[in-house]
């Protein structure tokens, strides 16, 4: 088990630094976890007794990631992905802009041997059970039937290290069960997965084709799909999940009679509300690339760092990136 | 007006002949609907008063659309689109076999002049306002960036037949606002909405790209992507509101408090409820085909099947296939 730090990225995120520094001081205090913040020392002000890794620069929420991580080498996410490949950090975690994080992984840490391109893996939440990990959900918008069938070993690897499923279920996302249903790039990748001699040490189980209906049910463990439809079927579901809870909450407080009758139901519905809520996913990982990425979403509290962080350390102390290396075999190309 | 029937498939759907029939005989007295059932004999028994279309043939929920609909020319569904097609009857409603629905009013309704492709228009329900048409969910999973242009001309004119919206809101589904994000098919449909010479007699928009997360706003009145993407966003977003809506009545009923809380709840959640329901919103429609046809989900009971008539008659009465026609420009290849 590393004894190594976990770089978190001080400047990234909407609440940023405040929330971030105060998650980050939270999970060294409370999980006895060793972070170091990355960032410009003027805007973090005092670390609550972290040490700081010196960045000048920040690379704003929506600025253009391939441009800023070339241009801004002292920006706080290069730096913290350099700490990582150096040996300075064991992990890196950011709530800030999520291409840019992507990118400065990439560029730094570089990828692990055979992997052809690194995938975002996002838990999707289900009320009845674990979540459901859908790959990949935006790091690349066009994919290959190749690259699909490294993101079903990765996700594999992942759901077993990240949630303990010893024999994860796989699926491709399609819009039909049968394998003659979907895109070109779905039936290309549904024979490859179905022929099953990607599995090798992941102990993962093609389950075929799923739809979009099944992501928030026990279906599979693992979907897997190309960044553009993932990131759609990811927002469509935040989107979907956000206009509920506002609407629940505006007919909660629509009549006297209403706010009474919820305050009582509250106890029985904060389950309900933990299991969807962001904050406690702990984050997505970025998989394939050589180091633990850990990508938090933008409006991040402490509380989301206080998750990311534990995930990061998980998964360092339980050595996912070895676990991905032997599950990808290198590209015979 | 039309005082030709509506051509209701009664075998068509997981709850036919029943529902089908009951909800085709609602529509009839309650709307004052003309109303013809198409299906066979023995299997639809009492029609309740209306005539019947006689067809020996079922083409089943999960038969494959493109074989039974050549092979099966006495079914239902092929029935009903011949009525149309023949001036015997109006639009086409039918809870069955999506695939084969589609099928069987493109072969034998024929498509409008100049459309390229037909598109399933299917509205995804906004708690604050009128539903967002969601275009194509699901006939042609693989779609060019110029039939997704018709699809923008075809679900503005729907949009505002259907919703009475004057100047709708078209926007691009995509993984970021920015006209760059996305796949290649994307960003050249992007280019081409920009240009806006497509608008025409729609009245239409473009507000450029939306993501899956603003399906349930009001960010846009019509969003048009890819039949693949498209489906497994509607089905993601079917599958979240399920998962909610069955982890919000086990919390209801979880203990006699929360019980007794919950229903004095049911007047304020009613019309949330209502709103969400896939009974209450009237079924999709196939626009590009030269009539009316309107696909009902599976699962529809008497009530969708009531809702989806009205829709069908309301489409013949505002003549929507005339707008569609003069919307969509004859091809100049």
């Amino acid at each position: 088990m590393s004894t190594l730090p976990i770089a978190v990225d001080a400047m990234g995120g909407d609440n940023a630094p405040g929330e971030i520094v105060a998650g980050a001081a939270q999970a060294a205090e409370e999980l006895g976890v060793p972070v170091v913040l990355v960032g410009r020392p003027d805007d973090v002000g005092d670390t609550r007794g972290l040490e700081l890794i010196e960045a000048s620069e920040v690379i704003a929420m929506d600025a253009d990631p391939a441009n800023s991580v070339r241009t801004m080498k002292d920006s706080s996410l290069v730096r913290a992905a350099e700490a990582v490949r150096d040996g300075r950090a064991s992990a890196m975690v950011s709530a800030g802009n999520t291409g840019a994080t992507m990118a400065s992984a990439l560029l730094r840490m570089g990828r692990i041997k055979g992997v052809a391109r690194p995938a975002i893996a996002t838990p999707i939440p289900v009320p009845s059970g674990s979540p459901t990990v859908l790959l990949d959900a935006g790091a690349n918008s066009e994919c290959n039937a190749e690259w699909l069938v490294q993101f079903a070993q990765m996700g594999a690897v992942y759901a077993r290290d990240r949630y303990g499923i010893e024999r994860p279920k796989v699926a491709l996302l399609s819009i039909g069960e049968e394998p003659t249903k979907g895109n070109p790039l779905v039936k290309e990748t549904h024979k490859l997965l179905a022929e099953g001699s990607w599995v090798g040490s992941t102990g993962a189980e093609f389950v075929g084709n799923v739809e979009g209906r099944d992501l928030m049910t026990d279906a599979a463990d693992v979907v897997v799909t190309d960044g553009f439809t993932g990131n759609v079927a990811l927002k469509t579901l935040e989107g979907g999940l956000k206009a509920i809870i506002a609407a629940l909450l505006e007919a909660f407080g629509s009549t006297p009679e209403a706010q009474q009758a919820s305050a009582q139901l509250m106890p029985a519905l904060l389950p309900l509300y933990a299991t969807l809520d962001p904050e406690n996913t702990g984050g997505a990982m970025l998989l394939g690339v050589d180091g633990v990425c850990i990508i938090s979403h933008g409006s991040s509290s402490s509380v989301a760092m206080v998750n990311a962080i534990r995930v990061a350390h998980d998964m360092v102390a339980g050595d996912v990136v070895g676990h991905l290396r032997r599950a990808v075999r290198p590209d015979p190309a």
